[in-house]
């Protein structure tokens, strides 16, 4: 059994055409959600994707023996920084509105992660709501948080800083995961939005592992999307800091978690020497960035389950671990 | 016949989800339009919308008696103050495009208006190719032009300003029109985007009528919106001016064009008396905001042809004018 | 009998030359106005003034058969944006009491309209400890208030905003009218202060009727200035809000009262006709802008008495309503 | 003889009346000044004031023996940091005819000194027209200039900087002397306009001997007002510097002109031993800040003659530079 | 005997560049000092410094025969603007522990005076737990006080605001005096660090003489550096103030207490003639800026007890009260 | 033998003081440095460091076997984001003269790899003249190029921008290779020069190959410091471009080189499988963060050429690429 704890949503265009209103009505026409009809809803996870390989999204799970996906929010749409904040509010609503919606329309197929209305004018005690209502109400498993809530427009206080300790709370309040993942990027930031996701990453991990927060929430369950950004590759210059404080980077390290999601066996293998292989968590973002077909091998560049196949010293049982057994045990599924 | 100055396209909600997904990406998909077939597209005009009280676009007109309808883009979707100034590029083009086909699939319904990709990091000059193309390629007959590119995030150089005069250039040069419309508003400006349209207007029209710019483009046509925001009825405020200057303002201000996108009988019949119904030219917006039932009369609001037709001392001679042949002339339709 | 409820105060020029010293030294001369008499006050009043015709104040009023006046602070002096703050709080109270010695050197002749210290760097708070001394203890009738303290260089929240809240309060507990009128107007802002005044107006009627401020303050008696800005022409564009709201905008908007200070005929009955002539105050800014005669005419500009005498569907009953009525009851006079 | 090169304008109440309005329309009443008769002129020079001992300009010139005072603009009024620029422009102008007017209606007793349009939104370039035109015009023999355009709003660049070259150059063209002095002092600069004219004397002074302007300009003949800020007086901070350039600071600093505008003795005395007697220029800056009687002495603070006439040691040649000669070499007098 | 108030401590190259360190990892390799020995530190007082005529620190002050040193912090070197604020209280407090160390490495010959951590970024109240703890735990007799935290990036709260009054009081509850001295000064600001000195001290006794400290604290023990700026040349320019508040000026001045670090006799006598020979306490800045040899007159330029010396009116009283009993009684040595 | 493409210079205590002391008197003490002589040059690579586990430079070399080492300036020590800019031009002057001094105190051992004046307030064309300083007078071979000037307070173009053309051009016209590497990181940045290293090379990255920097100097050689950033390891995430664009992303990312300092033997596997063992440059920082003992190996963590010893499958002959081939060609050494 594969559980795959990084899917996103499927939606209508009327919901994105939803969104281009509200960012041009910026809340003169109400906070109205668009009528979606179960049938719309469901096609948009049933019909082929022309962003996706022209396949849906439940073709591409079901190819990839996906038995259980867990979809957050897409996080490039979340524009946590648009304004007024109540924008963000609505939007992130009806979102986990529609994701618990597919839950209930495609019965355990998939489990909701929700999105926060990370507005930066909110504080973060105000984000927690939406967490409270879509976990108690709505049987959500987990958060995303997004790392950067400016979008690139401005340096938010990193994961490291006390600004972050009621999303903190309620999460070990509620005793669900938190996936870490950036949603959009705007300049001046000089990346596209899936390379911030990356650089959100490295920092996040470098601020957790150097901070308090892991000593002040001994309960967070986190998990880094994408492999951790840079930091499996780049551990080395991390190692001599035992020297000075004669605690070992690696076993801070250890104490997140990592999904799969990296599209070559190289990388796959890097992440579970350097973290190990009961901290990673299969993710495949399927159908997602790497949903098109590699003309050299055939394969989807995002069947990250034929890399983890192709991977021989990992053994059933490790490999169970990564594909089913870590996930069911942090999101106790 | 009656001639309609003031329309805006209508576009399925993959044109709408295209343009959520710029904002989303901010470039890093690349500008490629969705594909949008004819049927997709015509559908649009055929459909009723449930946003315009449930009729579809060419009802509206037929039902308005408009025979010519000149249609731009919807201006509070317009995005100018969005960045990278690439988006604003790609997605002005597309629309124009749009209009054009729609042009097209409608012989002698629509005629184009062109949008300008008038991002404030673009300067003017750099704006004037896309009005040269839609004019000299694509048929279009005149432009729209937003007197606020920041959308209420910083105060622009005021329409008098010399920034402007490359647009001014190019529109005598093409000799086409050019009808004022603000596009949207976000913070910190206060006002919905509906309201900045008639701030924007009341702003340039007192703008170009005390700057020297309908001296040094004595054949620019300008029409702007909204029947000239709050100048018609606070008129009476600039006409001490010919005490200091010897010039009625009044004949100042019957150099520029206006609208009749007014929604009531009483506001149409002072523009008329304050500009003259030769500066008057048939608008109606629709559908829009005005698309909507008057409970009490039974009427759209935005039946303005039936307000016109209810002004008795108007004539039909007169009448016609502002239905009809002033568009005409201006447009050299 | 006729009562002006839109009246500013004359001074002589020591006391301008004071502001402008204000201006230089920055509050280092301290705050002690000059020594003004009784006689050179009163001559401001009785003495030709070259900007208004070269006619006196009093000879503008009693032309006009003004019977009272309630005199508030010329508003494009009050300087609520310069720093520190300090010289505002001297000039505002200053220029409360040049009024209030007015009503007392010319009895029976004026009543007085207060100026607030409003500072941007003092609190809405802090403001109303003045507008509380001259209702307590000068006999002033009512406040004027205005809605952009930055005069143009920043964008101020807006009248529906909690920020104002502590003034709204006050106005109630002391039973007072407030009358909204913008002040100076400074770039990078494009309009003349008087024609801010108009775009002042427009956006605070429009924040008062979709705000909860009517709600929160059932008793509020606010008059919005210069017959409401761009809103009652451009009514039309509120009323199709009542389909989504199911209230009437009208009914909303005449929770407001409006001054007649609109220099031609068409604007003033357009006004009555919109709002209800029992929402009317006559006011004329006399002496003020429309201060010239009018070449065409030879009436001055201002003799709005004599537009209102014009318009004969009024009859007696409500023409004495807009001329005094309305006013006695709302002022308590 | 008396010559004092120090001396400011006087103007009736109407110029700073205009001044103050100016600053609440910003232009838009345009430029034109108030109409000033020679005899309200003059009496603003024959009548006593109140911010100077109730004594009048003429009598504090002529109690002082001074034979001939060059007349600049009031420094702390110039407002060269208001907007928009034509402000200033207008102001500038005006306030340079008027002390044209005075030297033409008490010959021989006044000479001008021109104030220039600094606002930072013009270029230096700009400002030097006006020094053209009152020079070669209206026959000033000099100019005054503000090392701070801003006011006390942001940091300008210092006197050794490029940006000033244009107006140098204008200086030497026309072979008038300079006196350097400060303007208004606005927050958030913590000092009042007194103390900003030392502070930016003291920079003044330390950027052109640190700077390569008087060497890049050998003819340039400039004036220190106020004794040079701090610098005489800590001059000891600077003589190390022979160690590390071999040029002595003071053969440098000997390069300006001072004028004597101090009120103690014991800092004139101070002045002349560090610069010598042949860089001093009487200047009273009569009537101003120190027109008050000293109650322990009962001299007017600013007798600086007096002052003058006690140091003994000056003896009458050297006393007689002071007074007279050093002024008339250095302005052509 | 000779006690010096105003002198600054000697460190090794190696205090210097861990300084230079900490500004290059911005705290990223934490904020453990280097190893000084106890003799590299000795040394750094023994031996010869090239910016100081090569001659060293001891040598300096035994040449001077000052029997008793107050040392404080190198100014110009405490970097308060640096960012994060921990840098700052790092180096700060190392800076004390070096300056306590010389006290007890040389005993007799040196008191410490403390440097407070003055990051903008911590609070008034925070920067006092240094002055508590370096007058309680290590003996400090007084404090530094910058007057200018940004360091010439930005306009600090005048000291007369009460945005100081923290560590007024908390000078008043140790009973100990406060010297001060600006630090560094950064673009934009115009002025070398050295000059900045004298800029902050003239704004300070401006502010702290105008301001309400002086009465709110009446025990306040402050040292003006560099004998005052400029206000003691300047002094007059304030002297009329006593006509309008009464009160003399130089009765408040005198409030204030002045080192003696002017390097020229003049100054020397213009400062104790202005504020009187008790208010005047010997400090020379040994070694520091003054410490070249004047090639005129062979002596040292900051010999300034020979320059005391040569005042003949001076008499030997008021020489030992400005030598060494003001300091013994204002610092209970 | 071995070539090592990444070390960074060695210095004495009173260089790093010098630097302290230029950001303190922010150029008012002049540009000249410190006079250190070769025997204290010599004695900084001889000498133990305590940061670098207490062995000296050359030892550290030496241990590694490598023969002959690019030293460049220590990138967190360049302080390119400080002002005035004229610091940093003395300061990367006098290092790169330091840096030339070494090479040829130790004949053979190193050569020179130039720092660049890189300070925003200057332009790249500026910036160009100390390389070819650098290239045509001491000898050097390449240069360093810091891809953030502002060290983390703003973001700079990417390296894809017009703007660093000029740097690019002067690169080929010398013909040298240059080694990307950011250096400082202040605040508001949140990651430590370290980590701000690795995102600066991840962006770097990504913007060379996405831009048209290779297309338009197609003789550019690029080193990528610490293999990459978190490129490599993400690669898989760039890879479905190919359907896009019809071009292969790793054909691309092949045009650069990246050097081999990573402290881990699975990160350099995965760098050579990725890029290929002709595009690796054997790269260690000796001695610098990994000049630590690690605990569990007795290793050295920079032991980095023992890491590629150990990996079986390079091969004598690719490791001799890796090791010292590569550099030799790409340098032309």
């Amino acid at each position: 059994m594969i559980i795959d704890v990084h899917g996103h949503m499927s939606a209508p265009d009327a919901y994105y055409a939803w969104k281009a209103s509200l960012l041009s009505h910026r809340g003169a026409h109400g906070g109205k959600p668009p009528a979606i009809s179960d049938d719309a809803l469901a096609a948009s996870y049933h019909h082929p994707h022309p962003s996706f390989g022209n396949t849906s999204h439940l073709a591409h799970i079901d190819g990839a023996g996906i038995d259980l996906q867990l979809i957050s929010p897409r996080p490039f749409q979340m524009m946590h920084s648009e304004r007024p904040a109540k924008l963000v509010q609505w939007f992130t609503e009806e979102t986990n509105n529609l994701i618990h919606r597919a839950t209930e329309l495609f019965p355990g197929r998939f489990k909701g992660v929700a999105g926060l209305p990370q507005s930066p004018d909110l504080t973060p005690r105000e984000w927690t709501g939406e967490l409270r209502r879509t976990v108690t109400e709505l049987g959500f498993v987990g958060a995303m948080l997004n790392t950067d809530p400016h979008e690139g427009t401005e340096t938010p206080p990193a994961l490291g800083d006390r600004y972050w300790y009621p999303v903190y709370e309620t999460l070990c309040e509620l005793d669900v995961p938190v996936l870490l993942h950036a949603a959009g990027c705007k300049p001046p930031a000089r990346e596209p939005y899936s390379l911030h996701f990356i650089q959100e990453e490295t920092v996040a991990v470098w601020s957790l592992v150097n901070s308090g927060v892991l000593k002040d929430f001994p309960d967070l369950k986190i998990i880094v999307s994408h492999g951790g950004g840079a930091i499996p590759y780049q551990v080395g210059r991390f190692l001599p800091s035992v020297v000075r404080t004669g605690v070992s980077y690696l076993d801070k390290l250890r104490r997140l978690h990592f999904d799969s999601c990296l599209y070559t066996r190289d990388s796959l293998e890097l992440l579970m020497k350097v973290v190990g292989t009961d901290r990673v968590l299969f993710g495949s973002e399927k159908p997602g960035t790497g949903s098109q077909i590699d003309p050299e091998t055939g394969r989807w560049f995002d069947d990250i389950h034929l890399l983890i196949d192709d991977i021989e010293w990992l053994g059933d049982e490790r490999r169970a671990d990564v594909l089913e057994n870590n996930a069911r045990a942090l999101f106790r599924l």
